[in-house]
């Protein structure tokens, strides 16, 4: 049979296995393998029930494939199997290392597509916290809180001084050294959000404001992954009104 | 016929049809009235065959209903015919006015619900162009550039001083006074990409820089609805690769 080396790169969406597209359920269909990460939904493999599904999934403090191990799955996957669908978390492209991958397989000849997902930037909307406000602000910055050298970037300490609303990604673990810059720049009374496993069916949000968010995080425990949410917006969070019923009463916490 | 009012407000995605989530299709099919914006992929409305149609587009430039008018209609469709789903382009919540919507929904006594959908935020690494680059910056700022008022707001002046990449919405009638704020930062040789009209099938994208892109539009007229984004992820912008081939050659134009 002749092979015809491919890979698709899909957007899996921020939890809720339902909120994949139709496009990536297609691409699925026609997958000879997945190599899908750990924040998918397992009940998105069932698309692709004639293709190998190869986990590669990284996540916080497990050991984990290296992206060099995943770049070279990639292009041995699709030069004996063909279509290689790599699924990922959110969408592709937002902090989601999709530009190497694909770069990556080009460089060894393998033919690219890519289906956008539903990011986690969009997350603040199901809670009910918008990020803009007509009349209050226009603009919001979304920031990776973990960078290569471990500490707070430039970005970070500029979005805490100006941006009236700032979408933090991986910032759990950062939270202190975060709230500590909004604290100098005298933002004690601004709204936060914690946005915690997205739309997972366990995931929920934690309401609180810089100067007493701490102490709710300590109180709660809120698990990552989680999205920070600084800003007015974040004063209207909400519980996740599409949720099943056990979480209504305990999902917003404030 | 006992009616039970409801309110599904969806994002319907970037353009192509096929990028609406799994989600968003059943509560098409269930529904009783659609109220579709302009934008919107006409196929998407074979989901809501049994369903009354109604257009409510705003569109530059055109004669538009007005939002006090879409509020009437829902919480009316609501009470005649029972479940109302809103489809809207990109995702309800940036910069849709999805929460007045469904606040105002929710004061009329009407069960609310959402489905996220992706948005033009997603669409540069459609283009090949990514928003961070490792080592080059990790943060990215979204606006829009017509306010209320009609006159570039702080939040612009600030993005084009502070921010390493800057995705505007509804930014292409005012691309002559965001460039001039870049150039009086010194910022000539960013590089620039307008997409314009997203994922549709005619969609495409413009390449330049800060010192090179006005005359660009001039030659080209890119169409709205564009997104412009500034940063140095817009040099990488490529064809959209999963076009049809009638584009291949045309898509990007530098």
């Amino acid at each position: 049979m002749h092979i015809h080396p491919k890979l698709t790169l899909i957007g899996a969406g921020p939890g809720d296995p339902e909120l994949i597209t139709i496009k990536a359920v297609h691409a699925l269909e026609s997958a000879d393998v997945v190599l899908y990460d750990a924040l998918v939904a397992p009940e998105l493999l069932q698309y692709a029930q004639a293709a190998v599904h190869i986990p590669v999934g990284k996540r916080a403090g497990k050991a984990s494939v290296s992206q060099d191990t995943i770049n070279a799955l990639i292009v041995e996957s699709a030069h004996r199997y063909g279509h290689v669908v790599r699924l990922k978390g959110g969408d592709p492209f937002v902090f989601g290392r999709g530009f190497e991958e694909k770069e990556f397989a080009e460089i060894h000849g393998i033919e690219t597509a890519v289906v956008l997902g539903i990011s986690s930037i969009m997350l603040p909307g199901l809670f009910g916290i918008p990020l803009t406000c007509r009349g209050v602000n226009q603009s919001f910055t979304v920031v990776t809180a973990t960078t290569k050298e471990g500490v707070l970037s430039n970005e970070v300490l500029n979005a805490a001084k100006y941006s009236p609303t700032t979408l933090y990604f991986m910032g759990l673990a950062k939270i202190e050294s975060i709230v500590e810059e909004y604290i100098k720049n005298t933002r004690t009374e601004l709204p936060v959000a914690i946005i915690s496993k997205g739309s997972h069916v366990d995931g929920g949000v934690l309401k609180g404001t810089v100067g007493n968010i701490l102490g709710l995080v300590e109180k709660h425990q809120p698990e990552a992954p989680a999205l920070l949410v600084f800003g007015e917006g974040a004063q209207y969070a909400t519980q996740y009104f599409q949720s099943d019923i056990l979480w209504e009463e305990n999902r917003v916490v404030a």
